[in-house]
């Protein structure tokens, strides 16, 4: 349990497609942008990133980046974030992200970054 | 000392002029966007906020609001941090801020708060 | 609609009772944690703020402070957010915060600030 | 310019040391806390990466995380940010960042994150 690999549904209706944990509990797989991502120019994007062995804990932090498929300009967005099992073995991602957009110079870099939170829960 | 009234300059060249305190340690003021802004439509734009008594505490916190006088959509800042003195006697403002833009739905809320740091110097 | 006076309960637990508008469409109340806070000593504190004039916008945005009464230390909060009205005629309030903790130097500033979001419904 | 390769130090006296790119322009290193750690359980920590390629664009955003060493609980802090150069080709790395702690379960996750920003210029 807590292994991110498999598909997870976010409370503002994104989805991703994790892989296979590699032996140093890396992953990659993919998200996708739902109706909430309001940007019909946000396609498919590849992810990757990486847990805490769940042999050492139970409910493990992660994180992982997304490099947005953009017609446009390049974003990245990085999520932080911890999985949690109920008492009837439910699990939940909470995550914090910044997501960045390419600024001109320094001088433009302090609206480069948004930030929020997702939920994410198992799709079965 | 770490009154805000005064005048202050931001490490993004921003400026704001902040009254004197009234009796509950409120106060009012404006902000103007420096070059750094990026944005030539941002004017300059009335702040208010209060702070900690420094009676009570020498290096207080505090918070303020910008209401940004815009051509287009409405933005609001909130600025939260401290004022620091060091041992020559200067004041430092460290703040963390919110950006917020008017968002359609809750399905666009996710892309409508930026994020960054200001630090404030005294201008003498 | 849209007025933030009344009772609301956060998707994290906590709740919030806020005053009437007074003609500034200024408010205050207080803000009551739930057992999400995690922190026996997190007693109800005071709140202020202000929000977007209803009769300009439909849906406007706000913000609030807290001013936590604890035991130890004090800490600030402010939310940033707007208020959404769904097609049954159902408020929720969409807000971003931070939460600022003393420190005792800018070099111990850094770790000073958490951030999160929260996800209000009114009590009816 | 603006390979992360090298050794930084960031505006609140941490330093870093960052690898040769590999080809998939990943890299991997390790985070020095300075004296602004405040926090002498804080010890070197790895961090790995990546950023955008340079023969793409001249001014790169890039992330990184760093898994802390700590004598008590597991931290995570990730970086998000951009590479400018100015016109007398000095580089500077601008990023936020979110760190995270381990919590017991979803009611406190609410208080695991802290935010900031971080500049960092190359030690010569």
């Amino acid at each position: 349990q807590c292994l991110l690999s498999g598909s997870w549904r976010s409370n503002t209706g994104c989805r991703m497609v994790v892989s296979t944990l590699d032996k140093d509990n890396r992953f990659s797989g993919f998200y996708l942008p739902g109706p909430a991502a309001g940007n019909s120019e946000l396609l498919t994007s590849p992810l990757e990133g990486s847990q805490q062995d769940t042999r050492l804990v139970p409910q493990p932090t992660f994180y992982f980046t997304v490099n947005w498929r953009l017609r446009e300009a390049a974003r990245t967005t990085v999520f932080l974030g911890q999985c949690y099992v109920d008492t009837n073995g439910e699990e939940t991602l909470h995550a914090r992200w910044l997501l960045r957009e390419v600024a001109d110079s320094p001088d433009e870099d302090w609206k480069a970054t948004r930030i929020g939170t997702s939920i994410f829960t198992r799709i079965k």
